[in-house]
C-alpha cells in the first residue's frame, strides 16, 4: 500500500481531518504563503476545468456571454447599495498604496508613503457595484436589454476561519450579471440559472441537490430573493453549492440605471446574479469520496480510465503493449480519457493505490496470462469490484461502465441524504434530531426572530425553503404559529 | 451608413485615435471607474476566449497543465530576487489592511486602522516568487522534474501612461513557470514555447512575428535570456507580443530550491517562464484593420460569417428563410460560426456597416432577385470585394473564402512588413529612417552603451537579435566595433 494512503485519516475517526488529508494527498490543493489563500494544484484544478467548461457551455446555451470586469472596485461603490455594504464591506482586502521603495535603512522595499491612493480600492468580494456602475452607460431604452453576461474570476473575502475550497480568502468563481426590462423577466432567469445549477449539479457532479428559496436572514445582501441548491455531505452536514439571486430594482436604484420602456416612460431596470465556486470542488469531495481516497463522477474525471500492465520480462510488456496501444485509441476516439501507466519505475501495487487515492473511475489490469485467456481485470472505483471479462469488446464495455459509475454514486448520495432526512413536529425532537445531523424537515412561522432563536439554541439554520415538493401548511415547531410548509433545517460548512 | 462608422477617425488622419474609436465603436473594451483598468466587453472577450481556447490546447499538446496561484504575494517575496525586485517591485497595488469599518462620522466606509496587516501584500505583477516559493516543495529529487505549469490569470503593474489591451494596470494572461533538472532542458523549453507563441501569432491571428531574443537591456527582470516575438504594427511601430524567459538558477537560488541528480548531487533547479496577454489583442487589431473597422482573421473571428436578407414583405422574408435555414444548419455542420440577422429594426444598411466595424470575415445578401436567380451576393471583409454566386454550393464556396482571407490577411500583413524593412548601415541614414517608421535591420557592437545612446538620440530600441535570417557580421553603426549580424531596431508600443 502506498505510503500516501496509509496516512488517510478514516472518515469514522475524524471527518474533517479525513477531508484535509484528502485534498493535500490526491494532490487537488495546498496551503500557500499567504493566510487563507490556496494553490490549486494542476490535478484539481483540472476538475476545475471540466466543471467550468461544462457550465461555461450551459450559460451559453442559455443565451449568455462572457466579458470581464475590473479586479479594484473603489471603496465609495460599496457603500451606494444600504444591505450589500453591510454584507460586504467588512472583511476585505484594501489597496491604499500603488508604490514600493527601497528601504532607506537597506532591508529590501518599504510603501511608498507618496504614493497613496486618493480612494481606497478594495478587491473586488463579488462584482455587482462595479459592474451595474458600468451597465449604466449600456443601457438607456429596453431596446439595449435584457443584458446576459457572465464573468469567470477569482475573488476574495477576508475570512477568518478558512478551509481549502470551502471557504478561502481568495477563491475562483464564475458571477452572472443580468439586466432586464420587467420584473417577470428578471425573476424567470433568477429561476432559470438556479434550474442549470441544479441540472449541472444532479446530472454532472453527481450530487442531489435541494432547490429552494432561502430566508429573510439567509438572503444575499443586496437581493429581494436569493435561491439556493443545497448539498447534503456525508457527515450530515449542508453544503450551499450553488445561489441565484433576484436583486429587484437595488441595485439599479443605487447607480442611477434606468431605461425608456416600451411606453416611453423611464424606469429602473431589474437585476440577478448568480454564481458558483470552486466551493463546489468541496462538495464534489465531501459528497462522493471514501477511506481509500477520492470517488469522481467519470464527467468530470481528468482521467477515466487507468491501464496497468503486469509484466515480468520485458518481452512480456512489449506484447501487452501491442494489444493496449490500440485499445487506448479506440478508447480515445469514443470520447474517454485514457492513461496507459507502463513506466517501470512504480510497483503495480503502488499505483493501484495512487490511482484509488485520485479517484479514477475504472482501472484495467493486463498481464500475460489475461492475454492467453483473452481477457482483463476490471475495477470500478465506486464500489471497489473487479471483474474478468473478455478483452474484445472492453470499449465498450468500459462506456457502460462509466455511465453506470455515473448513475451508482448519484444513487448512492441520494439513498445517503434520504436515509439522513427526518421529518420532526415538536421542538424537543428537533433538538434531539440535530445532535444526528442530516435534514430536518420542519414546520417554521415565518419570522427571523423564530429562525435566530433555533439557530442560537441548536446552531441548525434554515436552508432552504423547497421549492418541489411536499407544500402541506402545519404549524410551527417552535411558536404553534401557522406555518406555509415544511422548511430543510440542518448544521451546515 | 451607421452613426458608430461615420465617427471612426481615418488612420491617416490619426493612427493613435484610430485605434482608440475602434477599440470603443467595434464593442470591444471601455475604460473602468478604476484609473488604467478596462471592462472587456462581450464582442472583445470572444475574440480572447478564442485565443485562450487554442493557446491552451497548443500548451497541453506540448505536455503543460494548468495550475492556480495566490493573488497576493507577500512584500518580502519580492526582495529576494535581486534583479526581479528592480523590475516589478515599484509601481504595483499594495494591500495595507484587511478591513472596512462604518465611517465614525456617518459617511460611507473608512479603512479600519486596526486591521492593518503585519506585512503588506502585492497584487501580483508576475508569478515567479509565489510559484518558485510553492515549487520548494514539491521538488527533491530529479523524479520530481519537469514541472511544466501553466495560469491563466489577471495580474496588475501601476502603469503610468495606459491603453487599452496595450497597457492597462490589470490585464489577463497566461504565465507558464517551468522547472528542469538541467540547463539545456530549460533553455529548449524557453525556445519551445517561443516557437508555440510564433505559430499562434502566425498561423492563428495571421500575424508575421520576428523570433528573437532581447539584448541585457530589454531582459525580463530576472532572466539570464528573455526570447521575444516582435510584429510590426501598420504605422510602422513595433509590438512585442509574447516573451518567453530562461531563468536559469536566479529563482531557484533566491527560494533555495534545490533537488538531487541523478548523480546523487544536490544542485539547484533551473527555470523558465512566458506568457502572452491581452495585448496580442492590441497587436490583432492594429495589423489588420481599416478604416471601416476590424478586420478579424476567420479562425479568431467569434462569427465568421453573417447573412442578412432583402426583402419587402414577409412573404418574400418567409421564403427567404426558408432557404437560408439549412445553409445555416450546414454551416455550422462544417464547423463554420454563422449569424443569420433577420431582425427587422434595423435596415440592411445599417446592418452592412456595422458587420464591417466588427470585422466579420464574409457577408452574404440575400435578395428575392437572387432566389429567382439562383446566386446570392458575397462579400469579403478583407477587401470589401462583392461578387455573386451560385447558392448551390455556398457552403463550400464560403469554407474556402474563409481559409482565402485568413491567408490574404496575413500575406497582406507580411508585404507591409517588407516593404517597412530597411536595412541601413551609417547611424546618419538611421536617424532619418527611424523617422519615417518601421524596422531597420542595422549593426550593432553588442553593449549596453550604444544601444543605450541610440535610445536616447532616436526612441529606437532593439527589438531582438533574430533567431533565423542573415548572420553576415559587419561593424556597428555608431562605434565602428564588430558586430555579429544585424539587429532589428524600431519605435515600439
Amino acid at each position: 500500500m502506498a505510503k500516501e494512503l496509509k496516512d488517510l485519516t478514516k472518515r469514522a475517526d475524524n471527518y474533517s481531518q479525513w477531508y484535509n488529508d484528502l485534498v493535500i494527498k490526491a494532490d487537488l490543493a495546498e496551503q500557500s504563503a499567504v493566510r487563507g489563500c490556496m494553490v490549486i494544484k494542476p490535478y484539481g484544478y483540472a476538475i476545475w476545468e471540466k466543471m467550468q467548461r461544462i457550465l461555461d457551455d450551459m450559460f451559453k446555451a442559455t443565451g449568455h456571454v462572457n466579458a470581464y470586469f475590473p479586479l479594484l472596485i473603489p471603496k465609495s461603490f460599496l457603500s451606494r447599495e444600504a444591505e450589500h455594504v453591510e454584507g460586504f464591506a467588512k472583511e476585505c482586502a484594501v489597496v491604499t498604496h500603488h508604490r514600493l521603495m527601497n528601504d532607506p535603512e537597506g532591508k529590501g522595499v518599504v510603501v511608498d508613503p507618496s504614493a497613496r491612493l486618493d480612494e481606497e480600492l478594495i478587491i473586488r468580494p463579488t462584482s455587482e457595484t462595479i459592474i451595474w456602475n458600468t451597465y449604466k452607460n449600456w443601457i438607456s431604452s429596453y431596446r439595449d436589454l435584457p443584458i446576459l453576461c457572465n464573468q469567470w474570476a477569482n475573488v476574495m473575502r477576508w475570512e477568518m476561519r478558512t478551509r481549502m475550497f470551502l471557504r478561502t480568502a481568495e477563491f475562483l468563481w464564475q458571477e452572472g450579471h443580468t439586466a432586464h426590462a420587467t420584473r417577470e423577466e428578471a425573476e424567470a432567469e433568477a429561476v432559470k440559472m438556479l434550474n442549470v445549477y441544479g441540472d449541472f449539479a444532479e446530472n454532472y457532479m453527481a450530487v442531489p441537490v435541494i432547490k429552494g428559496v432561502k430566508s429573510a436572514n439567509e438572503r444575499f445582501a443586496g437581493a429581494l430573493e436569493t435561491y439556493t441548491i443545497e448539498a447534503m455531505m456525508q457527515d450530515g452536514k449542508a453544503l450551499q453549492s450553488g445561489t441565484s439571486h433576484f436583486l429587484g430594482q437595488n441595485f439599479a436604484k443605487a447607480f442611477d440605471v434606468k431605461f425608456i420602456n416600451k411606453n416611453n416612460e423611464l424606469e429602473y431596470v431589474w437585476a440577478t446574479s448568480w454564481g458558483v465556486s470552486t466551493r463546489l470542488m468541496g462538495a464534489l469531495i465531501m459528497t462522493h469520496s471514501d477511506d481509500n481516497g477520492l470517488v469522481l463522477p467519470p464527467k468530470l474525471a481528468p482521467i477515466q480510465v487507468v491501464i496497468v500492465p503486469i509484466y515480468k520480462s520485458q518481452e512480456q510488456l512489449d506484447t501487452i503493449n501491442n494489444r493496449v496501444n490500440p485499445m487506448v485509441e479506440k478508447l480515445r476516439s469514443m470520447g474517454i480519457s485514457v492513461k496507459y501507466d507502463n513506466a517501470d519505475n512504480k510497483r503495480p501495487g503502488f499505483k493501484f493505490a495512487d490511482y484509488e487515492l485520485k479517484g479514477v473511475p475504472v482501472r484495467l489490469v493486463l498481464g500475460a496470462r489475461d492475454l492467453e485467456n483473452g481477457t482483463i481485470e476490471v475495477m470500478r472505483r465506486d464500489t471497489l469490484e473487479k471483474s474478468t471479462v473478455a478483452i474484445d469488446g472492453i470499449e465498450e464495455y468500459v462506456k457502460t461502465l462509466l455511465d453506470d459509475i455515473q448513475d451508482n454514486i448519484f444513487k448512492k448520495a441520494l439513498n445517503h441524504r434520504s436515509e439522513m432526512t427526518t421529518y420532526v413536529d415538536t421542538y424537543d425532537e428537533f433538538k434531539k434530531q440535530i445532535e444526528k445531523g442530516g435534514f430536518i424537515m420542519a414546520h417554521w412561522d415565518g419570522t427571523p426572530e423564530t429562525e435566530e432563536k433555533i439557530k442560537e439554541e441548536t446552531k441548525a439554520t434554515i436552508r432552504c425553503i423547497p421549492l418541489e415538493g411536499d407544500k402541506t401548511p402545519g404549524v410551527c415547531m417552535v411558536t404553534g404559529k401557522p406555518s406555509k410548509q415544511r422548511v430543510v433545517f440542518a448544521r451546515n460548512y
